[in-house]
């Protein structure tokens, strides 16, 4: 990995996401943009020191020389340097088109993380459209508003803010290029159709701040469709609102990325249909991104994690001798296991006789040990 | 891992949960209780053969023996075995209080995989609760509604539902053990308070099932509290649907598990607040199972974790020399990159010139091949 | 009309839905519990004072011996008279059925004010059921949860609170009687079904209240089916959330009164549908009790009604010579009509020139009077 | 009024709003194009025929004649006659022009029934910025979305389709003067900002269609605040998505026509707020458009009114010696009341004896004429 060491948030998303299907292993890197920084995050992420590199160039020597090498980089460096694989793909047009040659030529893959097309609802949506069910696309609305600019946040000297708005690490465009290029993406994605023309009308709203903060687009596609793009870093009560309706002659779709598992299907007629994650309605391209049933955000894979995390963190501090941070003691333990063998057996007396109140049985005074791991500290 | 082979729901959820945050790395297990699916499972993992094991006891005489043996193990079978960590705990109350006497005597850890309570926002809303909040809670509404066995399931021989359905199996209980002690656990999570009473009515409404798919509870809580729990598994339209509202004489509550990342609180006198993980007024006990800005869904992970599992599966087709799965081809690619950087480089000067519409570049006719990569077979 | 005078609530619903469609006129009403308040009440509604009597029984005596004398009485006094139209029928199962056999001997019509059956959505949710689309229901869940009692308002006197606190006046029920008996019409109307028996759970919370304010019940309906209803006037963060849900074998319905617009049906299989009063799938039992189109809410009426009554306001005020209500100068004027025409004017411009910007068009000076008037004092 | 008869459909809801409060009756009317038609309206309306008029010229003179003579006129035709007072103003700009002038001479009322404004809590939004709350205003998205013109409904004959998309009755725009311009006094009522300029895009997206039937704008407002406007009568699963939203530098807010009793407010910082007509946060401007508690969505008053509806219906029916309708047969009776006051009197048996199921008191046989009443037929 290139990129993403301390200070970072996408590369901890890239980790995460790797993992998760397990068919990846982070093996070396190149965290950070200073040896130092670079080495502590490698340590903290359990690398063997000799991998980790000061740079991507010294990386990419090394490792070719290993038999063990790497067998994919992923990117997750600001804009600044020549190549990434986050978008924006380059700061410039020509860079894009000469990207794009040298990559056709190599005929290697390159995968860009338009994450939010990762979604299995956004992948249910092309389909649909894809397969008619819209109709043929009329209009597009597509948006994607954040707040987390709203203020001159760049001056505090927060990582993520001043990269974002400094021209000379971001390119030209601010939160056009930063977010409104995923909603654009997403939008050309779902409807199928590519975007011909646009006009723009790009803001910048907080004072002293380089680069445009809100961006408001009129987009033609080729085929006559209509639409429009707004882009946002300065909408207070927004955090990631990325939402896409898509209007044909026949139906119309609404997917929003702050509820993901939801896609809205309207058909001229018919009742408005909810299609749900795992659920009636969701074909092969919802299911070949879908890992859990429907009904489950796909949270609960996170919030499984978590009493992992903390079983992990209670395990730690015992090897290590230190009081675990007590916020890790919230896993339910065998006490709790005991609780709900007491409902049930109290449930299944009480209702075998006629739903007469049943007091449930009492924790045998062992336990308190365990007990006392349920309450907040 | 006991459990969790071929066909099996949990056991992958956990060994996504266990990778999640690369605390735990799988490398043992009794997958399957026929020594044959048990292999099978075993390879399907890419664990060493040698590591598959017929039973557990096998398992915990081997690994034992190893220098690198296992340090945890995660059970993950149906309830029909004597150790468990999955709830229910246990399918007798005496069972339950021995293994709690086990437990406390052993001082080893004991996690209960109680899932629910590792969700950011219901941490939050204990922490809520404890700290005063809603002031003294008085009443306690939890449901937990699925639909899935509104049918006869079970006489089709699917695996989930055969023996959530079986008393041999799953004990006394079947909708109140598998889904209503979640309910259960969770009201008395979030709430901080102990039930001392029910009052139940137990039914089964699919005709030949021999377990109740339905349970209406009253609840008697500590200190004069009162509660509901429902539980059902006939509930159409209903997924994963648990819910919970806790009340104060300050203030109420609401979550529900299928928008886990909000959290609704209503002061008296104030409107209603909705606190978003990640976002203001979500605290430590949130930001403790927290890992990615709010607005994004957990779910972002898995998003991004389908870009690196379609790579995959495309570097694999070509090692294999056989063509990938075609819904494996999404991903976006350095084409995809080049129409951002072109939306961008469009945008700026159609703003330069005032809202002038303005064409977007096009393609270099090079990359062909990878464009055709953007569309679906 | 016996009540609604002075201070009362219910009273001004009923004048406004008697008028809503014309089919009724106000004429006579002993409006109060004093002659002093009923004449000031009378006078406010501009009854003739003739017509306004000191209690009901001068009332049906005079108003008998009229030609032109009342058809039909409206009765929305607090329980604490012996004849009630508004729910609970009486404070005693006697009274209520003496009434019933009265009713029935007279052969007159005595309709009940269980006011949410005449929801659109609840006609069409019960017309459903009644059709077959949920095949046979299994379980009803309904609940209506205020948080407008969750302290002692009684002791502060406010009269809403006081009456219903009030064992001598309310009866021995408080807010099962009060809203539980609205939500168990709900259960019985929308189902179908008669609840046979109840186990109850009947609670109060703020210290020196007389009567319940929290109720739990679990119900058994004729023919199998279970369900459970809670009524709480001291749960906050709620209004008048009264809910139903009724799930079947084949299909299960959601109605929530706060959102009274929408019907949720979910078949199971299918993906759930929404159900727009005036919309899609809404029947004849729908349409019988819609006055205007699907999306625009009934409450459109009220903000049209509310035009209606600042112009009548300026008028008045005209009039009197005195100044209006600063709020009633809101109402649009000519001057945002030549606004509206402006806009358009400027659009189609705009648009015949590729989409140039192109200024509005500014008012006439001499508008500046009407100006003024959109603009907040 | 003029217009408004039989087959019209704002005339209706004029109708129900001058009545809702009271401050209105009407008296004379030229209803319909037509002697004929307008005659049949008056006669359903009960208006006497001597003051039903073939065209308002005739109307207003006689009227003027009489000493009870009509105080003020709704006009509620198609946009093809000089005057009107339903939106837009006029077809051209000149003639805009000159009726500002002559109402701005005239020193009389001019209302335009931009009737979203009259929503209780679009008037709270507009006090709230108008106070402040949301800081210099940036940004405004408003958008009104309709799908009831995805297909060529004017071929068919429908009224309304005809005339609105017949550009000799409504001028040069079509849905941008429908309901585009709703939108935009929404955006200026409700951020206090005069719009300057305007980049349109038109699109007729039905084929034969002669007006535009959807439109995208961008916005410049005086002060540099930028925004977008949206109308659309192609959107499939919109039905009246009027929805508005405004951004400042301190804060953001949210209303949605067919949720009208809801606002949400972000501020910069701090949890979303939703603030409900007649809930905590609602101020003056909003009680002043207030009718009835919160919690109760205005459309309350309509389901009371279907309950006087449906026993006008009845008594008609017993006048005409005639069958009620049948749907009229649902308005809850004595019967109904009579199971109220049982299962009160079963729950607190119940609630004394700790909750024992308790059986429901039954009808007295003699009630069984009503008990039918509550069957459907």
């Amino acid at each position: 990995m290139v990129g993403g060491g301390d200070g970072a948030f996408i590369g901890a998303v890239h980790r995460m996401a790797a993992r998760l299907d397990d068919e990846f292993e982070l093996v070396a890197g190149a965290l950070a943009s200073t040896p130092a920084r670079a080495r502590a995050s490698a340590a903290a992420l359990r690398l063997p020191l000799e991998r980790s590199y000061d740079d991507y160039a010294t990386m990419a020597a090394r490792e070719r020389a290993r038999a063990d090498g790497i067998d994919m980089v992923a990117i997750v460096t600001p804009n600044d340097i020549h190549v990434v694989c986050d978008k924006p793909l380059t700061t410039s047009l020509a860079d894009a088109a000469d990207l794009v040659a040298r990559v056709a030529r190599s005929g290697l893959l390159f995968a860009l993380t338009h994450n939010y097309s990762g979604y299995p609802m956004v992948r249910q949506a092309r389909a649909m459209v894809a397969a008619g069910a819209l109709g043929a696309v009329r209009t597009v609305q597509v948006e994607y508003a954040q707040e987390w600019l709203s203020t001159a946040l760049e001056a505090t000297g927060q990582k993520q803010a001043t990269w974002r708005t400094d021209p000379t690490r971001s390119g030209p465009a601010g939160c056009l290029g930063d977010i409104g290029t995923h909603a654009f993406h997403l939008a050309e994605f779902v409807s199928g159709l590519s975007c011909t023309e646009v006009a723009a009308e790009l803001s910048t709203f907080v004072a002293g701040r380089r680069l445009d903060d809100n961006a408001q687009l009129l987009l033609r596609f080729a085929g006559g469709a209509r639409g429009a793009l707004w882009a946002s870093q300065v909408a207070p009560g927004s955090q990631n609102a990325l939402r896409i309706r898509v209007f044909g002659d026949a139906a119309g779709l609404a997917w929003e990325q702050e509820h993901p598992d939801r896609l809205t299907i309207a058909r001229l007629g018919a009742p408005p249909e909810t299609i749900v994650r795992g659920g009636p309605g969701a074909g092969p391209a919802a299911a070949h991104a879908t890992r859990i049933p429907g009904g489950h955000p796909e949270g609960y894979v996170e919030a499984f994690a978590q009493l992992y995390r903390d079983v992990a963190e209670q395990l730690q501090a015992r090897v290590a001798g230190r009081a675990p941070d007590p916020r890790a003691l919230l896993v339910p333990t065998v006490a709790d296991g005991f609780r709900g063998v007491a409902l049930v057996a109290a449930a299944l007396d009480s209702s075998r006789r006629n739903g007469a109140w049943t007091a449930l049985a009492a924790l045998p005074a062992s336990s308190e040990i365990q007990e006392h791991l349920h309450s907040d500290p």
